[in-house]
């Protein structure tokens, strides 16, 4: 038999969402007539906007006709659809990024994944905790890591501990680091980073030779004009930043599957010897040998996000989410629980009443109220104690969900 | 600046496909007027099969309401793709295939390019030459290889050579090896391997305990029933064998993207303490961490060609294809010379005459009859002296491009 890497080994065997099944299903199966109200997982309910559902009818049409067909596309996507992403998301916010510095992709979950493939094994990583566990998982398969310790941490990572004390915005590491991953909109915390904080994380960033992997797959989200939407919009992140961006939860693609990453030419990294090596043409190398683009309908779809009508249509999904995550912040509230996030974030991450265990909160809430969450232990140790809940539900569960609790 | 994978810096920079365009422009530039014939790369021309789009069109419209849409999908794929992909692939040919054992991916060059992060980096590999270069690329960047050398080899790696002598079918190797890679029919050469040549390998990699990773992706286009069009045909072979499935040319996919890997309960590795270790979990390990599954649409699309619709039209397309690789044989023996493949492959395989080399015969093609094909030795030393031309143009094309060199 072949010997298999075995740095797979090291990742922890009882993941979170295979436990919260268990449970659930046991809870079923003793209780076969109760009404479940699921609020745990970050996947979408409302259709895809019609604006999007027509472009890629019309899309299909174009691939039925000899001269509508298209084959392989641009191994970096479409100009169509990485122009509009130019325009729209960055030129509109001051920020000036060209196409040949967007990649398309099939999903944000597989370029968070996939970058750390372009660093050193020997790179010191940074990541919050709680954290989502992309992230780190993926560093545990390419053996950057040690085995898990006792706390639930895996050892050669540097865990940035994010707290009620720092408003789950954990600051910059005084040990040296060479990759750190933000995610602002955060999940799971709902914490959101203010242009002074980013400016200091750009400016850490450049003092420390360390590159950002800035996860902004959930800044649709964003309702405060004052706050930034891409980490382009702190001078000099150019140089030290990778940002992702995903249609996941903007549009509804969670089932339709197309982001984008961008790496900008300024940023850099170096080889042992301290030649300078440009992460754009890494990215590019490692995306044109292992990936081979979204399909040209899927970026047709894409691509009607950034109409007129789509973007209307589309702002009217992201309303109607930041509505729920407006009544479960209030449901928990009168439980008497802290509650964060959900202001800027389709998540809610609530302290646990009482001092319960994370564990013990989700089996209370499923057994009192039917009510499916998420024990925020599950992201990481400094999540025990605390809860999150999806604001991507259909908002007449979540309202019933919200009279359960608040009938106790 | 972090530091980088070094890794990647080994890959060769002047690349096949950048020098073919880099040639072709020269002469466009120098001959504006000159109707090019590209026969080079291997991109389909016919559009979607009508059962196809309709199939695609219907899940477009289910997207688009509350009770139809799909959000994030089952991780190994839906099983009424995978499912459809047991019976009409597998089952119809003798062979028992689970639906837990099928991964519907985004494409073949995906998973043949990410299946090596399975194996210890220590793994021995072994390929032909010549070769679809990411079966080698996607090693190289893992770290698995030396430096490349004068010969065009990479160290470290096992080229099994793809000769004349051999009919382009190389022997397993005389040394250790971990992992090959072997792709029937072949890309580039157009050979096939038989039931018998294929029982030679299976036994080879149980008596050597080495694991077979079995491209299947040109199966489709097989004319002789005596052939395998599927590895697990051998008896045995679900023991050692991964098998590589694609959508792309069997039905036009390269640009809609879907494909799926066969990863058998029974196929193993081991760790360095000797404990087996199932791939398939490896596999769906690596897939559900750094992988999302295919769009919805999409993959109502790959089912649509199972139907008997679909399987009428895009048999009527690879028909199509397959007397264009006819037509191509025909026209390059009637310049005197010697061809391969193209029987029961898309691809056609001939050695330069007059002992020209790849690139010489490429020049000659081009200004001569403004004909683009690709250079055998862009796939590996061992394609030096020879040249492959792709069956996928359309009819009108092919047809021209063989008048111009029968007229010489």
């Amino acid at each position: 038999m072949a010997r298999i890497n075995e740095h797979y080994l090291k990742l922890k065997a009882g993941y979170l969402f295979p436990e919260i099944a268990r449970r659930v299903k046991a809870f079923q199966e003793q209780n076969p007539k109760a009404r479940l109200i699921r609020l745990g997982i970050g996947d979408v309910v409302l259709p895809l906007a019609p604006a999007v559902v027509r472009a890629m009818q019309e899309a299909c049409e174009e691939m039925a006709s000899e001269e509508g067909f298209h084959g392989y596309g641009p191994e970096r996507g479409y100009e169509f659809l990485s122009s509009a992403i130019a325009k729209h998301d960055y030129a509109s916010r001051g920020v000036e990024i060209k196409t040949s510095e967007i990649f398309i992709s099939d999903g944000s979950k597989c370029d968070s994944g996939n970058i750390q493939e372009l660093f050193a094994l020997s790179s010191k990583v940074a990541v919050a905790d709680p954290v989502y566990p992309v992230y780190v998982d993926t560093n545990v398969m390419a053996g950057r890591t040690g085995e898990i310790l006792k706390s639930g941490h895996y050892e050669g990572i540097v865990y940035l501990s994010a707290t009620q004390a720092n408003h789950f915005k954990p600051s910059p590491p005084e040990e040296k680091v060479d990759v750190v991953y933000l995610c602002s909109p955060n999940n799971p915390t709902g914490s959101v980073l203010t242009k002074e904080e980013l400016q200091t994380w750009v400016h850490w960033a450049k003092e420390n030779d360390a590159v950002i992997l800035y996860d902004a797959a959930y800044e649709a989200f964003i309702q405060d004009p004052n706050l930034p939407h891409s980490i382009y919009e702190i001078e000099g992140a150019k140089e030290v930043a990778i940002e992702f961006r995903s249609f996941s939860k903007t549009a509804g693609f969670t089932g339709t599957r197309c982001a984008f990453t961008v790496v900008p030419e300024e940023v850099l990294g170096k080889t042992q010897g301290g030649e300078k090596v440009s992460l754009n043409q890494l990215w590019n190398r490692r995306q044109s040998t292992k990936f081979n683009g979204v399909s040209y309908v899927i970026q047709k779809a894409a691509a009607a996000c950034y109409s007129a009508l789509g973007q209307e249509q589309i702002q009217a999904n992201i309303k109607y989410y930041m509505e729920n995550a407006g009544l479960i912040r209030e449901g928990l509230a009168s439980m008497g629980l802290e509650v964060f996030g959900g202001e800027h974030a389709p998540y809610i991450w609530a302290k646990t009443p009482k001092g319960l265990g994370s564990w013990d909160f989700f089996d209370e809430l499923l057994n009192k109220y039917q009510v499916v969450g998420t024990p925020g232990a599950g992201f990481g140790p400094s999540g025990e104690g605390y809860f999150r809940l999806s604001a991507f539900g259909k908002k007449e569960k979540v309202m019933e969900a919200i009279e359960r609790i608040k009938k106790g």
